[in-house]
């Protein structure tokens, strides 16, 4: 081990995409591993519109792990963050840096402490998975700074124990989050089941519901498993399972969008059959809702298939660029911005879907005609502010490393952050 | 058989409460019929409170039958209101008033028309169930009109061709609509599990919901049988309504309270489950439910119990007299009524709760201090506007003639709308 009075950092600096569930993960079987009850499917991003990059360093300066959330120092004690430590830590190997002459052996990893900083690129409170990309990326990263042998797969089971979505943020496209069977979750691990670029006619908008009401005290998922007369953890669900993952590997777009919105409704219904109830979604989810549904009916066939996590938010996932650019004039004739939102922070991500649905400026909103699948008798409604902007955004790529040091959130000299 | 010639008109007045489901009805298995695929339970308001008052009338001069409801000519041509006139004629017998000289054989009725008049003394379209009383009050005056002899009970089943809940209806107090098994529906009738007086201390409040909400096409709850893969038909049922019977005789408020909120919960959870998903409650069902939860928890044991039927009202049942004051107090301290809102016409139905509750005037709903169970931390929030009116009532009677000419609806010259 290099001398304490040796002032080197070593860094790594990761991305990691964040994930959206579209078989939901019901709640857990064990609460401390995070176990899942059943197999959950979802799709991984596009990080260049949201991820989270990591970069972690160890220094023989460093006298404690310390952790850094978008700038602001967090506390590492929580119970996920040390069992991911705790993992990462117990498969490390030796480390050399030859040019620089550092060099790290196996046992040193015990008494070499950590900085982590970590940025998401997009709101962190607002519904939209950081901790699946949070953990992803911390464990990831660290793997890859202590120089561990395992494969994502393995990986996934450690990312797992931060937060259980982050497992499926280990892989691009589509991801599956396999509940496994052994108690201490060895087998509880991600498989990719297809990559990002099997079905990339696949556009996703994600609607950002305002948060202007009242907070739910969301109980853990755990207590659903046990209240719930409803949830089902077996039943039926192996068959449909396998035919969602046909609709996948087919790119059947009808089914795939028949089983993710049955999914999605079916898990809000458990949720609120729940002892107290949480109601996740609210009166703008709903509406959103009631808009794919309307124009899916009018189309004879699915166009967009419609998923929400736990919390009101919207994730619309179109069959292709053309439904997309539809989807998103209903969604802007409905939910315009209020008058003094610039509609290029209402509108983010990728921003080609806006041209191509011919919108400019806020103007051609505001001309936007009532879409043809409401009735003439209805007048159409509007409801300005209720959504508080929409993420345009594709199936994504798995983790990668950043090489290029610009990227590196950590000060290269002091392991601080920048 | 009267002369044509003679002018005389006889008529029949009656009053029928509403009644809300606390053990709901979650679909049909005829539509025609109106065959309910389980059991439910409903408590019948006071129609001091909410009722249907008809006045029903039989004249030689009458060529058509004609209806009025709440002042307006409606079409009796559906198929609704013509199964009960058929069922109801079927079952008419000889009628004599030796005074008038006025003498109706049996055979007489099938040429004979009527004129209805209803009213409603509560909004009609306020989703407060009137259907339920107004084709259960049809039923019973005409029955008690044409000399029908068939009990309440046999009424009961006509009544259910109207409007299913409207079999409820017959009865006072809590009352068990039974699915029955026959196909011709004969056995589907509904029993009066306990007078109104059994449990009188309890009391019941409903918020209305104010409508500015998006208007939810609702389809037939017979879809939701077909797709819901949430609902079960038979599994577990019998044992519940059997413990929640038995709460009801016992006046066991804590089970009739839990089984009553999840009962709830679970029909709107198979809502949502539905393809398309039908959203019934909305954010302030939401709302209303959470300081409900919040308060019984504080509690320790339930104080007030919630239910919502087909729309985003919920009905709060409180243990007693006591607890509707300390549900009083919270409810319009989180919903005041709108400034220019009179507080006489935002509570209504029974206003001594109200007074109980120390509350006079708009500045005593203004002065109400936070509930003791919101933690200080957060800034407790207050929903002006989102609630239309509350209702205080109590359970009541079941249907009663109204011998008071001064009741009726239609004039005893003409047989027309006084």
């Amino acid at each position: 081990m290099a001398e304490e009075s040796q002032k080197w950092v070593l860094m790594v600096t990761a991305q990691t995409p964040t994930n959206i569930a579209v078989i939901k993960y019901w709640g857990k079987r064990d609460e401390n591993l995070i176990l899942a009850i059943n197999d959950s499917i979802s799709v991984t991003l596009d990080p260049a519109h949201l991820c989270t990059t990591t970069t972690v360093a160890v220094s023989p300066a460093f006298n404690q792990d310390r952790m850094w959330l978008n700038g602001k120092e967090i506390s590492l004690s929580g119970g996920r963050y040390q069992n991911c430590l705790r993992e990462i830590r117990a498969r490390a190997n030796d480390v050399e840096d030859e040019k620089r002459g550092i060099k790290i052996v196996k046992k040193d990893w015990e008494n070499l402490h950590v900085h982590i900083a970590s940025y998401n690129n997009f709101p962190t409170a607002a519904g939209l998975a950081s901790s699946a990309a949070g953990f992803a990326c911390l464990v990831y990263s660290l793997a890859k700074l202590m120089n561990v042998q395992e494969d994502n797969g393995k990986l996934s089971a450690i990312a797992r124990q931060g937060s259980g979505s982050a497992c499926r943020s280990l892989y691009g496209g589509f991801v599956k989050w396999v509940m496994g069977k052994e108690e201490n979750g060895s087998d509880s691990v991600a498989v990719q089941l297809v990559d990002e670029k099997h079905w990339d006619e696949l556009v996703i908008i994600i609607a950002v519901v305002s948060s202007r009401q009242m907070k739910q005290v969301a109980p853990q998922m755990l207590e659903t498993v046990e209240t719930s007369a409803l949830i089902d953890t077996g039943k039926g669900s192996s068959t449909k399972r396998i035919s969602y993952e046909e609709a996948i590997q087919n790119r059947d777009f009808p089914t795939f969008a028949q089983l993710t919105c049955a999914d999605s409704n079916q898990f809000h219904a458990v949720c609120m059959d729940t002892s107290p109830p949480i109601f996740y979604m609210n009166d703008t989810s709903h509406r959103v809702i009631g808009c794919v549904e309307k124009w899916n009916r009018s189309e004879g066939t699915p166009q967009v298939a419609y998923t929400s996590d736990a919390g009101p938010n919207a994730v619309l996932i179109a069959r292709n660029r053309k439904a997309a650019t539809l989807m998103l004039q209903r969604l802007l004739f409905h939910f315009p911005p209020n008058s003094d939102t610039d509609l290029n922070s209402y509108v983010i991500g990728d921003k080609s879907i806006l041209k191509d649905a011919g919108i400019q400026d806020i103007k051609d909103v505001e001309a936007l005609p009532p879409p043809p699948e409401i009735k003439d008798k209805v007048p159409a409604q509007k409801y300005k502010g209720e959504i508080s902007y929409f993420i345009c955004t594709r199936p994504g790529r798995g983790p990668v490393l950043l090489t290029d040091d610009s990227h590196a959130l950590l000060n290269p000299e002091t392991g601080l952050p920048k």
